[in-house]
């Protein structure tokens, strides 16, 4: 129950460092039953991995999940389903300047200082090494989701450093070419904008930022466990365990500072809600309509600019890391959000289950 | 371990409703000895309470705690602290009328459908007034934060609806004026504007959202359980469980989706860091620094403009609400945020020191 | 979620010590829906309480217990239910001396030892008052599972000290007897010898253990979830963690050890099964069969016998305790275990229904 | 947080079935600094393994265990531990007969109840073959229990059916003697007599039970979270938890029933308890003094003697179970009630040094 495991019910548990032997999850809490086998989890973790694309990074993983338990004949048995994945790429000479030095905008410092010591090869477990096992666990869930109840979890980026894609209402998307791009965009005119600006941040030696939106369609009514684990709420802690987040939005965000409240409460009406400011959830529960959700990403701090940090000893240097990174994290991360978007949603929907299976609501749902 | 609980090591589990016999919460895992009696929650609670000005709701609670267990000879004995508040101004009728409908904006729908019923007085469990015990709970991990080590959590408003506090670096900001005015706003400048708008709002029958922003400072390096336990995944948990919160930041929150990583990370130098983008957390883990948090609330939905909703048979119908109620809830949410970050500092420090009290660090923090 | 909460979707949270203002309990994860107040509550607390019979110890409690939040008009709502007890004839002087001393065979040294003092009124929080809140709460599950699911949850007393009742088959044991005479026996013959037992105890001033019994009937097949929150484990942990208890078993228990494996397993019919050595749980879950749990129960050290001690300097000391004390806690430990026993079957019921409420069995249980 | 997860801050998760590609485990909050490798777990894993000696079962497995992560130049880094033993030694075709039956005494007919359907080869999930990695996960406790605080933690068989040891006071139990025979045994003078009643099991074609005593020493003063997570609660979870127990006792067990207050209590000097009937554990926190578990196991249902069962379609049949049993399964679950037991203390030791680190307590410890 410690911090590397997050659900109650449906819960995933990992382990795995940049640099170590390799990547593990335990995903405990699968319904029984469910066709599962090693690619259905190789599609999400193929979308994820590095070197996809020549706008990423140029680590090659093969990404190769195995999955060693919890699967009997093509289907799921309700015990604990355990996944495997042999990191085969590292290149620790990479790191080997960096030993004795924190780089900043890293983990470098507060690992050391809370463990005392650290992994210092590609950053350890503060690697975003790790997700690749929330990836694989999120497939689990979005399967269950998708087969047993058509909910789809799927997100795209809506801005990368300067560059803003157009507002598309979720119900347009086009999701096939979200998917062929490689920056999982939904705005072709911004594609181009996308490549220029990556291509220059190479160049120039740094990076930048990203925002992506995910969004969880065909959701039921009613999940969520006020007070404190409402459905936002574990969303919010989802995404924000994701490295490089500083920011989580539900429906409009921060935006709602600035709104009225006759202008931006949903109104309803008996064929369903008017609009969607809340974003799918009100009062901490599921409404029926789409759930949305925005993620800010920060720039990489590995980048081949120099900067000032501290080593071992507490003495300044310069900073120079080298190695093989990515000029946008924003690029990768959408599985990932995608991943953590249906862990929450499949735990809380168990959850629900679990208390109010009996439960005969007053009405018929208003979303359909 | 349900919905109503917060926290592993220091966890407060809550209970009752807007109209009932009253609020309850029950803290667990505070540290034996710390001096505690009711008045020293009480302070928090008066900043919290309805009545406090003219320009929040009108219902008049005293929101008298009563500390029912866990102090012997006026310290804290290790065992769990009960603290009950009864509940003393409903006005039942107010209410009457949303029996049997669903309040736009609101959580009738959601907890009708979820429960197959609700209490629906003044929003029953989903009313703010849960937030009572939040606030008497957090005061106490407050105290030890403060009196142990001298960490200190203070919130202040920087929005309300489209008026912005003047930016001002943490460490000018005056907390007695905070604190002494009825918008816990730091920008004399903003107070006007802030009455004014107010003002305006409750003659148009309508209501505004705010932003504000949370800051614990002395906080030790260290704190957070990567990957899902993250210090900053747990804030964003407890904050966006607020009701009305739509969006949790770190730092710079959304805002470093547009900046480049040269110039968005924090460098370090033996005296410390040389700016804080990332919020005081690295990795996920404390850094020393000032963790800075911000949130943004929704405007109420309970106002007096009519709304399009349904009834209980799936009706349309126009809703009209009455009641007391608050044209901007951000007026009374400052303090309900100061305690939610200090639950979960006070739990994060307590999991360390479980599990990493024999480090030895390899430098001094560089942030004293 | 620390040491003072039981149960993952049903979740039991208590706080209170023998001589504080009172007992409250927050009972999270009840489903909706279900018919409850105060009088359903206090029929178990009545049977537990102090006073109840001239056997017992002489500390008059009336346990009222009140409803603070969780049911409206009559039903639970889903949301967490509040229950407070006030105490109200504690008699602090009694308890005087022993302030700076440590009763031998109590937990005053080892809180004082933990927690660095402790409140010495009565035990404090070790004291076996806090179970009145643990009946409360259980007679809530006990009333979900019995109306819901025909599931009943009753023991009685089959030893005290060296008087042993005669083995009746828990089909054959008759319950309105058992609940009609002071030491829950469902043996005529051994309430005399019981009361001999009492009398003496009480004039020789000294206490015995007792041995109780714990049947569950009408068990729905499936509940528990292996590997480590197997039923048996979950009722193990919380038979074992009411005051006094030392030993836990399950269906034939520790004779377990000298059995043969060719007639110790229970063999299957269509019918049913042939036997229940198992107790009703089978590889950690329930099979249908009658859930029998057994535990022991120590002599309680508050005799008026003296023994030898420490104090709080770490000196010799001969204690003797006066005060109202029970000859045998084991005549009032009966509604606790039952409430322990139902607590788990109802949180496992909802984790069951929770992660495989849409799995079709095989073939038809084959118990009914 | 599942079934497969116990502990709350020291936490370990497995996974794994007897006939699957491997066991997995992820051992979650170990302090950093612990020097460690895969031979340190070997050795327990060893002293467990099938085939060690020819009183015990004929599979063969090796239970090779390989660290994947959280183990950095020798030293745990605080990160989560990976643990992975591949199954090498299946013999699938020795469980194809019982495909479509349920094995009396085994958890066959629960397990297709509760999930639908089950992996038969081997008994699945619900085989002892999970327990290796508790024994895994284990040794790395107990490495740090011994080295980092000085405490031990060993079981010895006492019992084996009808075959009692003598009582051997815990001080004077010849540890070297109980790890060099294949029963765990302490008394030189029943080792005859085991293996006389061992090989007429075997020829017969049934099992018997075992009693197992585990005894922690050096554990400090404090451990337990009382009310619900007593020490002995959680130990007598862990133990519960294991296949084939039935029973858990904490010192005198079961027997105080019988014991009278005057002479059970563990009378104090400043130099020491005079006794130990309470097993070390006093009002749920650990007294200083030794830990005294025991536990009984029933016989191994999978026997050579045919026993009456059903099959899939609830038709009656008679079932003959071969392949690779165990006539007493006592032999190695010593190895595995150590584990649980170190699993155990090792986080209450986090759990109460998270809460109690500033603790002073007001005299020093009576027992050292």
């Amino acid at each position: 129950m410690s911090g590397n495991s997050i659900g109650k019910l449906f819960s995933v548990t990992t382990c795995g460092e940049s640099h170590g032997a390799g990547l593990m999850a335990i995903v405990d809490g699968v319904p029984s039953g469910l066709a599962l086998c090693a690619e259905d989890l190789q599609i999400d973790l193929d979308r994820r991995k590095p070197g996809s694309s020549k706008y990423s990074t140029q680590r090659r993983e093969s990404d190769e999940v195995e999955i060693i338990s919890g699967v009997f004949e093509g289907k799921t048995t309700g015990t604990p389903i355990g996944l495997l994945i042999r990191n085969t790429n590292q290149k620790s000479k990479d790191y080997g300047e960096i030993k004795d030095t924190f780089r900043p905008g890293h983990a470098d410092y507060t690992y050391s200082m809370k463990y005392g010591f650290r992994d210092y090869r590609g950053g350890g477990r503060s690697s975003a090494r790790e997700t690749a096992m929330r990836v694989a666990a999120g497939a689990i869930a979005k399967k269950y989701l998708f087969e047993r109840l058509g909910v789809q979890v799927r997100g795209h980026v809506t801005q990368m450093g300067s560059e803003h894609c157009k507002e598309i209402e979720s119900s347009e998307i086009d999701w096939e070419f979200v998917n062929s791009n490689p920056f999982f965009c939904a705005d072709k005119d911004a594609i181009v904008r996308f490549e220029t600006l990556i291509d220059s941040l190479r160049r120039e030696g740094t990076s930048c930022g990203a925002r992506l939106e995910i969004i969880a369609s065909g959701v039921p009514v009613g999940l969520g466990e006020p007070v404190f684990d409402r459905l936002d709420a574990d969303i919010a802690h989802a995404m924000m365990s994701i490295n490089a987040v500083k920011g989580v939005e539900i429906g409009d965000g921060m935006a709602v500072a600035e709104q009225f409240g006759h202008s931006a409460r949903d109104e309803m009406t008996p064929d369903g809600f008017t609009a969607n400011h809340a974003g799918g959830i009100l009062g901490g529960i599921s409404s029926g309509q789409d759930i949305r959700v925005s993620i800010a990403l920060k720039p990489t701090s590995s980048i081949t600019t120099a900067g000032k940090s501290i080593n071992a000893q507490g003495e300044a240097v310069d900073m120079l890391t080298k190695g093989r990174h990515d000029p946008c994290v924003g690029v990768r991360a959408t599985p990932i959000a995608e991943a953590m978007l249906a862990i929450v949603l499949l735990d809380h929907y168990l959850r629900n289950r679990g208390q109010n299976a009996d439960v005969v609501p007053p009405i018929t749902a208003i979303v359909h």
